[in-house]
């Protein structure tokens, strides 16, 4: 069976790698392609590389018969998901890429996105889309938020070792070197090739991500207290991907084997032998996660780390590993290809 | 029907991608991988972008029992590609991607790379595996000869012209823009990122380069007497990719409904609108090729420009191309995926 | 005896690039650095890097007292630099980095840069700034109009062939591999990171670059005939530089020997021995040229590869060697800085 | 007055750097290059960006006159080094950039660097060449051990912190991104464009890194008992420059202030104002350090990230600057040059 997919949002970057990565999906058949400033371009003109493929022009989503649609997935920015979502038939399936159903809270919400939320009452009903954690209610949903991209790679480092006890909970660092496709394909100057170029900083130093409002709902539901991370990302000249370099204070050997047994059968994580660490590139446009533990005995902590290609298991492949959940079909159909490399 | 498939020379990186493009194959089974000097490791140390793949360990080739595959693909340096290939058994069916069968004539081959030809025998029975050109001999070849990769570029962009006669076959300039990963994965101090980072270099200028070898045998047989273009490659600070830039004496319209005329069946490669112009990172990681094609009405020249993946359409991907002729099937299989941008 | 400088435009690259130049100049300092949208801000709030310096704070051009400037650098965006120039001071020494000045042909100008010239009085005053072949009058000037940074490039080589007289004025091809920042700091979608990293592409191609105006002018002058090359740039992923290839009809031995005989005793044009060409990082960050030539016997061409910094060499450090002129300097003065490699 | 430099192992990146900084340096003369494998070759064979330049040829060791020397770089490789500056005149003043005279323990150096150390007794007679902190040791200084590169940029934010007491010494933790100049020109897979491009990663993870026997030493010299920080690297696709993440508890204000207290008079340090934080890439082909310190008040953290060029304030930069101290001269000689941006 063929499942109809209508993407709103497929003028950005998690738009494209939907179609992407769904070009090799079994089941799935994209109808709709919304793209509000582009409505009636090919695809092909805002991303040449989709050329080859028969896809529907861009629309606008009003122009959108979603009776024809099994599931939609929403690539909008905030604050706009919630608004279009609103609207949508209050059948039809979606997944959102964007932030707008991610924190239950909506003070949550309403502090860490500095605007009140519109759609308060859709807020109870969407399943945080972080897969391996939320499988069972992403079943039955309706509406699934897909995580934040940096919050997915911190949750598959930290929530198994909060859930375990093994580490110290008020001793926690993340430190995170993220590829600059997380910021889409927004014009702002430090995104610039010959600003990011050979460059490296901090942003959102002290504590003031967004995505903290993520870790700090999930990691206090785990631990029953509340949970605060010192979590300082860096945008380093990288297309794609996320490195996490998590500091924890806990018996290593503790630390490796909680991450072993939790994602012994995970299809997509890949604990690698402890001592071993990963490299940003070797996930790269696909959607595996590969994690890594060292110890540092003089000190008593342990290291971990995590990547992830944020575009994909990051956002998009995520999108669809849930999707294929809440259509029931095999939750690894069409998320299978193999990292590119080099 | 499934076939067991053999890559000698695994360890490189078009043994690595041809790893990749197969563990999607729907027809394709990898049994065994050589790579003499990891012989016994597993393929993940050597490449841990391939983890999560059940893939045999690195062997040495004479480990391997050929009557159990049905195809070797042949990814080995040249002269080391010509001693193996001749003690393979007679009826195995060969994808070579070196340089070693791609020259019919063994003068050239010796002017070329310097050394005499240890194989000469099996040059007559290989076919030249440029798949658009050479499709029905190579569906019944035993042994197909893997071009060059900036070989390919230039020949998608040339052949049709010099065979239609709308270009003036003594003013070709063919100016390349190349990935480093052409180079495989050789330690030379060019090739290091501290060297290659931010710059540029033409290599081998002055009419010197190898794959000249083929353009001369292909360029000359199709126009019926000797043609020598000027071709200069320059190495990129990219990982992947060729881009061609040709300059050609003709008219440009006559040049573009050239090229669309003989492309217009073909699934792999795109003719973009006149006066389109393409880029590198439009066909990375896969098996397309696009081509765009602009006018210099003052100069009466027409600018045809190339671009394809080095590693996959320019060899791994074009392997897997000429074996799924060479085994029956459908010659697209496993090629689809769509391009990795950005 | 130290000059008074002002920079208008400072908060570009260009400007930017005066500015770290002119910090180990021997007789310059800057007294005035004008940025419009930036008015009032310090230097260092927008380019970090010259914290160190002691610098008057970007300002309006009207709130500059030029009685107290010896000479001005222009590094507005083109016609607005013709709009502010005219009504300058008329004795103050002006170096100008846009294209206004460049074409003493107003329809050229018209032509190229689609508008009509505003202050065509001062065209006839400019004098073009490519200093190894203007350096007299350039001494006499008040107006010196900067070349475009591929317009340097492309005539440091072919100035002295077409001059000899050693190559075929009608089969001069000219492609170049260009470095981003010749774009400046402008928010364009193709300038983004995401976009132009492990990315390549041809633009303006089909003779629409506006440099090609220059060329027209220059090598059409010299020839005493309409010269028109074919030119293509292509963006390529790198921060600084322009790599010239050009593709000559001629004796490679004579084009060697007017470029060896042309830069004999020039400061910054390095000529290689006979068959090295260059790379673009061995310039970077400097005013040094550096040119190669090699032989193609087969097709009777020679190719010529030059490099250089387009901040540097390009526009900025052009521009500091014009004023030198202007200003009964050593020409070399604060120029000698050493390229930065790696 | 001009000194007489001999610069031992002028082959290697941190020689070449020395090269282009003494370029621009009022009093020093290079009279001697030495460059084992490549002896008899001229520099700028070896570095075609130093072309301009009138240096002496590459020559071995023993072919120098050190009596015509005053001063000597030695930029040659760790265990090298001592054997070699044990054979020099003992009047002649050194700084050495290898790691051999860093640590005054032996055993410390033998468990850092596995192997016992050859020139024991002159390890008394080093001084640590952090010019910050030990500035009156080294004007009297004969010999100077230049600091880690990363060593450096650990210490210029966590010295004043920990002499201060306004942090924990048992909570200090140091990310580190690291451009790839740092592993010098050397030959290895990890540094081969293909593999480092787009790419990070972690390594001597777990507390391994040989810079720990510096931090340990000095750490626990300040606080009057024994300090080990966690401390991990990280490889990212730049070729130049560490840009350090320092997590310690403790007041804010109080540690910004400490620092700013520090580095007022400070020429080449330089503290941002509170809450920003320093890029990779303002600092540059420089001698300079930015630091910038931000305030996690939910953590009771402090972040402080310090920005620096390796080859340049983490080695060649701080070995000049030494040199300076040593021979009597103005401490920024030379060294004064404007960060290359963009």
């Amino acid at each position: 069976m063929t499942y109809k997919i209508a993407i709103l949002g497929a003028s950005g970057y998690t738009g494209a790698e939907l179609v992407r990565l769904i070009s090799t999906h079994p089941s799935f058949e994209i109808v709709a392609l919304s793209g509000d400033r582009k409505a009636g371009l090919p695809m092909s003109s805002v991303y040449p590389h989709l050329r080859h493929l028969d896809l529907p022009a861009l629309c606008k989503i009003e122009d959108i018969d979603f009776a024809n649609v099994d599931l939609a997935f929403c690539a909008l920015p905030h604050a706009t998901s919630q608004a279009v979502i609103s609207k949508l038939p209050t059948t039809l399936k979606i997944v959102d890429l964007s932030a707008d159903f991610r924190l239950r809270d909506p003070e949550a919400y309403a502090k860490w996105y500095g605007q009140p939320h519109t759609a308060i009452e859709m807020q109870s009903e969407a399943v945080y889309g972080l897969t391996e954690f939320y499988r069972e209610d992403i079943k039955s949903a309706r509406l699934v938020a897909g995580t934040g991209c940096n919050a997915a790679t911190g949750q598959f480092i930290l929530r198994p070792l909060i859930a375990a006890g093994v580490i110290d909970l008020d001793e926690i660092i993340l430190d995170l070197k993220v590829g600059v496709s997380g910021a889409g394909r927004s014009l702002k100057e430090p995104f610039l090739f010959g600003e990011l170029h050979d460059n490296a900083f901090g942003y959102a130093v002290g504590g003031k991500h967004r995505h903290l409002g993520e870790f700090d709902q999930e990691f206090s539901k785990i631990a029953g207290r509340p949970v605060e991370i010192q979590f300082t990302p860096h945008l380093i000249p990288a297309t794609h991907g996320i490195l996490a370099t998590a500091y924890v204070k806990g018996d290593a050997d503790a630390v490796y084997q909680t991450l072993v047994d939790q994602y012994a059968d995970e299809p997509f994580i890949q604990v690698l032998p402890m001592g071993e660490v990963p490299a940003l590139k070797h996930v790269r446009a696909s959607n595996y996660c590969h994690i890594g533990v060292a110890a540092d005995r003089r000190t008593g902590r342990a290291i971990v780390i995590a990547v992830l290609d944020n575009l994909a298991k990051g956002s998009s492949g995520q999108a669809i590993q849930n999707a294929n959940l809440m259509l029931g079909l095999d939750e690894t159909s069409g998320l299978t290809l193999a990292p590119v490399y080099p």
